[in-house]
């Protein structure tokens, strides 16, 4: 018998019937003898509907009003949940994230947890109750409703997981595993047995959408066992076990995957005095307007000059172009700035490239054989990531991954 | 300067619109430097669509779940609310039932108020706060989110009145105030300047869906002054107030005004031993079945037997002719149960009555003038009620609001 908690995401309970479905999952873990915390999203399309009303009364919702607003999507789907587990005449009990509680810091739409109690849930659990905890959501220590950012569900989970130091955490999601890539991009990919929690956030960051990357970093520093399953299979498939590097077991692949990212732009600052704190006064102000710099290039310089290169979110292209040209040009007295809202990012990830040379220049060779050129290129032990114009992304991952082995069993 | 309650329907709130002009009328009254509590109910047919939704996953949702879910749709309004304020330049913030806190009993979907925490909402009105709370919610002393039942927002911000001891309590609504009688069967129906306490839960209780008639209760409990207005007109009428009797100003007409109920079914028990405690036997299992019951009338019994009528909600009426069937029928030894749920009520509502004579037989002569049988009758000191069957209720209703001259001003 053991403690699972399982996540739900907002497709698979995107209607009544789907979570009628997810409770008739939930019925067969139960009757196994397992005791099960359960955290469903928001049905499908409501998170975005309550954003979409609080932007027609404000351009800038007040972040507090914006919690309380965002945060019934949950509310909705755990009362619903828990009718349909009673209907199949389980136990079953609701808890806000409030109720819990999951108390969060202050940072209302991007809150962190701090500390779950488990003492309901743990009483429950022992009377034979499913319990259903709303994720995304917390309070803080003021009593304000907060919601953790997009995708906080699956932090929710996790944390859960932590706090009642469950022997595993599934997430329940669209798709039944972590792939090599995207298989709408790449037919032949393959669902991956295992990954490890590095690779995971590497994947996760790069753009698989399977998982929130803060779960993940969450999973990682408690060593939550993490599983991330189908809830469209009806068979309960094994998915994709996430691993530790102590874990044993392991013998990896070179490579495990190629993730990749359309929500990409680049930018490039002429013409810098090559001197100490010039990387700071370029990206100080980026990062006090709230944008996250991703990939920071800086060539070396000649006669003392220098170009500066980064990336950003496809989304914050315009608003750092004016950052630079208002508060950055003119200070560092740069020749000019060049952008690029047309690049992507396509990463080879895997832990097995620590100990296998080559694994860079076969990635550069590839893409030069197809005629594309690298922008960017940007390293890590367990990943090199490249910024390539977007219109070759798709021709980029099915290269690599074909001449990386990636579809063929590991 | 007063402390102003003020409370806004469905309709009122029914989008985003009408939510920014709610939020300009709050901000007219804040100008003239009241402080201003809002209770906002959910947007129209929210809640409708979350019961709907509940009820495709159980036919008899949980109620404790039902709670969690229905509760949803005022938290979405007062998030939405409070964002609009602000971006009249107003402090604004936003508080649900379990963050006031509203405390209530454990009785899910119709629980009752127990208690009201002040202290939060008074700090903020001192600090310049428009509070904004969910009306329809609390939670009970286990920290259960609760519902108040269908209308509860009224009955949210009586209380919140009541607790705050405010000047006035102010209940927005689609239509400008209590009228002698429906507008749209009387088209000369007339708005009250004033009415009785007393005559407005005789008036809320028969059908004028103005106020909830536990709102109105809980308004004479206190000593709440109460008044209903339009949120759709662009000034602010004086709309219909309601009077406590010991308000020296009274002079009132003889009647007030007319109600009428087409929710209603008429069932009879025939033959039935004329003996104490057969009431009892009748009455009782309707009540555990929880049906409520109306008028009752036993007539004269000749033989030791006698026949015995009773009006019950119109959606109650298959589920107690069943109960009578099944639990009453051979015990008690009817001889027959008869039942007709194509009967209403219509109802002479004034505290006038009471010193006026002949204000029964002026009625009946009126309904029989007009060839209407009248079916049961019932009175007090301030009602006359009859049931007649449901195809005269225009009928009656226009042709006693001419014949008392509630056309003409009072």
């Amino acid at each position: 018998m053991s403690l699972i908690v399982q996540k739900f995401g907002g497709t698979s309970v995107g209607s009544t019937e789907r979570i009628k479905n997810v409770a008739k999952r939930i019925a067969r873990w139960k009757a196994q003898g397992h005791k099960i915390v359960v955290v469903p999203s928001a049905m499908s399309g409501e998170t975005n509907r309550l954003i979409a009303l609080a932007k027609e009364i404000s351009p800038m919702p007040d972040p507090r009003e914006l919690d309380v607003v965002a945060s019934t999507g949950e509310q909705v789907t755990i009362g619903l949940l828990s009718m349909a587990l009673m209907e199949l005449g389980l136990k079953a009990k609701s808890y806000t994230g409030a109720q819990v509680k999951v108390l969060t810091d202050s940072a209302f739409t991007k809150a962190r947890i701090e500390r779950i109690d488990e003492n309901r849930m743990r009483a429950d659990l022992e009377a034979g109750y499913v319990v259903v905890v709303a994720g995304f959501q917390g309070v803080d220590a003021a009593g304000n409703i907060t919601t953790l950012g997009r995708g906080g569900s699956d932090t929710s989970a996790v944390a859960l997981a932590a706090a009642l130091k469950a022997d595993e955490c599934q997430i329940y999601t669209d798709v039944d595993g972590v792939y090599t890539t995207d298989p709408r991009i790449v037919p032949e990919a393959r669902r991956l047995a295992t990954i490890t929690f590095e690779e995971m956030l590497e994947m996760a960051s790069l753009g698989s959408k399977v998982l929130q990357i803060r779960s993940v970093e969450f999973a990682g520093k408690y060593k939550v066992k993490l599983r991330v399953l189908s809830s469209f299979e009806d068979k309960e498939g094994p998915g994709t076990l996430i691993t530790y590097e102590d874990d044993p077991k392991m013998e990896k692949a070179v490579i495990s995957g190629i993730a990749f990212s359309r929500d990409e732009a680049k930018i490039t600052v002429m013409g810098v005095p090559d001197r100490p704190g010039i990387a700071y006064q370029i990206l100080g102000p980026i990062g006090e307007a709230n944008i996250d710099v991703d990939m920071i290039i800086q060539n070396a310089g000649v006669d003392n000059m220098t170009d500066f290169s980064f990336t950003v979110p496809r989304n914050d292209y315009a608003k750092t172009m004016q950052v630079l040209e208002k508060q950055v040009k003119g200070h560092i007295k740069a020749s000019d700035i060049r952008g690029d809202n047309k690049v992507c990012k396509v990463s080879l990830v895997g832990v097995g490239m620590r100990t296998h040379a080559g694994v860079a220049g076969k990635m550069f060779r590839t893409l030069a054989e197809e005629g594309i050129n690298i922008q960017m290129i940007s390293t890590s032990e367990i990943k090199i990531a490249v910024i390539i114009d977007e219109k070759y992304m798709e021709l980029a991952v099915r290269a690599l991954h074909k001449v990386f082995d990636l579809d063929q069993p590991a």
